[in-house]
């Protein structure tokens, strides 16, 4: 079989990328595993985000285009290979790394042929934006996951890093901004963490 | 906000599964990452293969219906669960498992509302069985990604494991199967791997 130098070109461009966002799976996050074992990886997470949009769809907006948010979670993250992961109890950490990110995209994306690349960069900026029902979905879910696994960890990073209730609960808008029944079961997991003596009121 | 109890009973169930599904983050497989540093985890898998159906899509047989890969991608492991990773070069292995995943099928999509357990079941055995298009291009992807693995880490887990350069052509032929621009792209992978000594003839 013999292809054009086109399509070479363009395919070449795509495995070039396919071995970079491997790195994913080396970002670790503060967050652990459900079990507690170990720290999780963005990779990792940007999996069990993008399988839980199928899974929880339905609570999501009616109209919501579910496929797109599995898309968008799968390269939600992407940005963390140059840009590292952010911890997002802490308002400088989150404020310095816009920038960061900014470049991140610029040349993670940069790397697949021209159109392919804004299109998916495109899919990151409107989860930055959270202005679509899909964005505000899939950033529900990016909220939503961490609350659980720290839900079922004693807290997990809560009282790790010192985070209070009402900080968690300012997070939870988040979610209930994407999906008003996710935030409501949200608000029931941080009451409950907090009458297990998890999470501090 | 009050919810209806057959609202809640679903999405509790929904819950239970998602809990359920962390685990796929500690099943190991055999192969490493592309910097060599560990071996993966199939939810990382999962995640990287999915992206590659988004990244990879046009080299599919045009009308594959691509949102349907990336789902089936991020559920075609969840039977590793309770299964277990299985190694394709170990015939032994490969057989012994078919009643395994079957039975993990059965327990860990049947955590969820019935139709919607249903559904993701029927994912499942579209990728094992292989019928479809869409079926057909994610397994190659799924047996591309390895390959891709061990050409960027000195052969990987082919002379760990003592497999030689042709089981690995037969392998490709799922991939050809699933596109033939990939099954070419990965015989030029087998060819230079032999030519630089990580892959025996």
């Amino acid at each position: 079989m013999t292809i054009a130098p086109e399509e070479d070109r363009r395919l070449n461009a795509q495995i070039a990328f396919a071995v970079e966002i491997d790195k994913l799976k080396r970002i670790i996050r503060r967050n652990h595993l459900i079990d507690g074992s170990r720290r999780e990886n963005t990779a990792e997470h940007s999996w069990y985000v993008g399988t839980l949009a199928m899974v929880l769809g339905e609570h999501a907006p009616p109209g919501t285009d579910l496929q797109r948010v599995v898309a968008m979670l799968l390269v939600h993250d992407l940005v963390e290979i140059d840009a590292g992961d952010t911890f997002i109890y802490d308002p400088v950490e989150v404020a310095a790394q816009v920038d960061a990110e900014r470049a991140a995209a610029e040349r993670i994306f940069g790397l697949l042929p021209a159109e392919q690349g804004a299109e998916l960069r495109a899919l990151w900026d409107e989860f930055e934006e959270r202005e679509t029902p899909e964005a505000r979905f899939a950033k529900a879910l990016d909220r939503f996951a961490p609350i659980l696994a720290n839900h079922h960890t004693e807290g997990g990073t809560w009282p790790l890093f010192k985070v209070r209730a009402s900080q968690v609960r300012e997070k939870v808008r988040i979610i209930e901004e994407g999906s008003p029944t996710l935030g409501r079961y949200a608000l029931e997991l941080v009451a409950l963490s907090v009458a297990r003596g998890h999470l501090a009121e």
